[in-house]
């Protein structure tokens, strides 16, 4: 199946690399895993040399050639180790809805979590606040809407949408350990809490993969100046 | 197949409903066309109630049930009528590739192309240009790389990334008939002037259904105010 040949450049606290690892551990294909020191200022050569149009992790490294860009990874994982579990819905229309809400993810709340957490003063701090708070009720509205009610996003078994949106989920209970107002709750958010704590949290590829809350929110502290200065910077 | 009930909220002239078009011209999938006109300030109710999410054209309707945003359609018409000619790529890596670019038009190209044509100073107009050649050199190249000199971005055959293209390539054909500078110019982009001239407007399921040059240059000088108010709103 060519699994001895796949690398992935990737970081432990990305959630996009989490993505790709998530994918992986699924289809139980083995791969070497190499560091991308997002704390240290410049990136790697090999970086720079494998994804010259956006230098960013993760990239997939599959018989030599680079695959870069989440989404794509995922993609690419499902078509090329083709068996059980599948990763996208085998329905047409349910991978339509995966897709269009992972682009809600990727487009509204990847660059809300951004916005709150380079906030420096109260008043942008309120603003992207409510801005999250919107984005996460529109996602809690989705779950209740697509899982009927079932474990995951796509029913009865995890799938693309959980995988991409999980990693951003732990990010949304970091930012709700700084909060006052809480992101998620009982009364805002059961259908999310429920998903996170009693589905994807302790699903077999998912729990011993994902970094712990108070080691995340320990490194959004390190790595908040550094997301600070490259948005001043634009 | 059920391609009676298939219907497409849309606008002649956007890029964005034109992707799908060229879909389902090229699966020779039959539909009603339910005009949104976007010169309208409000947007229809039925837009309303079937895109609540982004309020955006375009949608599909297909057995009664919407599917929005443009790569998604796409992706899905190809999946509900699996018949030739395949609109995705056949091989995983060369998937993975379109996807790559099509993120990259979206993410890169559509904005580029937005700020140009709301800028307003000369000093605006220069810095956009300047965004859109380097943006444009970069799907030259992937072009060059991609079709392997053969005739469109995937080889021999249209595909995902000619269709998803095709519709903004002429907005750029647009902007160079307002522009000093041009964007495209047998110096600089002299695969892609062949692949639009000599493959991808010539091509059956193409030529009757892109706007003339002429008319849409018209429409970008109407439409130009509206945009400029929406991103004053912003």
């Amino acid at each position: 199946m060519g699994e001895s040949n796949v690398k992935l450049l990737g970081w432990w606290a990305s959630p996009f690399v989490l993505r790709a690892r998530l994918a992986l551990r699924l289809k139980s294909v083995s791969y070497e895993f190499i560091e991308e020191n997002l704390l240290e200022p410049a990136r790697s050569e090999l970086l720079l040399k494998l994804n010259p149009l956006y230098k960013k992790i993760p990239v997939l490294i599959h018989d030599g050639k680079p695959i870069i860009e989440s989404q794509a990874i995922v993609q690419y994982i499902d078509e090329v180790w083709p068996h059980a579990p599948s990763i996208l819905p085998s329905d047409a229309r349910q991978r339509a809805d995966a897709r269009i809400w992972i682009s809600y993810i990727d487009d509204k709340l990847v660059p809300a979590l951004i916005v709150r957490l380079v906030a420096e003063t109260e008043d942008a701090k309120r603003a992207a606040t409510a801005e999250l708070e919107e984005t996460v009720a529109m996602l809690e509205r989705a779950l209740r809407k697509l899982s009927k009610g079932k474990d995951f996003f796509g029913g009865d078994n995890i799938g693309y949408l959980d995988i991409a949106f999980g990693p951003f989920f732990l990010w949304i209970e970091v930012i709700d350990k700084f909060n006052e107002v809480k992101l998620l709750s009982e009364a805002k958010t059961p259908s999310l809490l429920r998903w996170a704590h009693k589905s994807f949290f302790s699903h077999a590829a998912v729990k011993d993969l994902l970094p712990d809350i108070e080691k995340l929110a320990e490194y959004a502290l390190k790595f908040r100046p550094i997301l600070i200065a490259r948005f001043a910077n634009k």
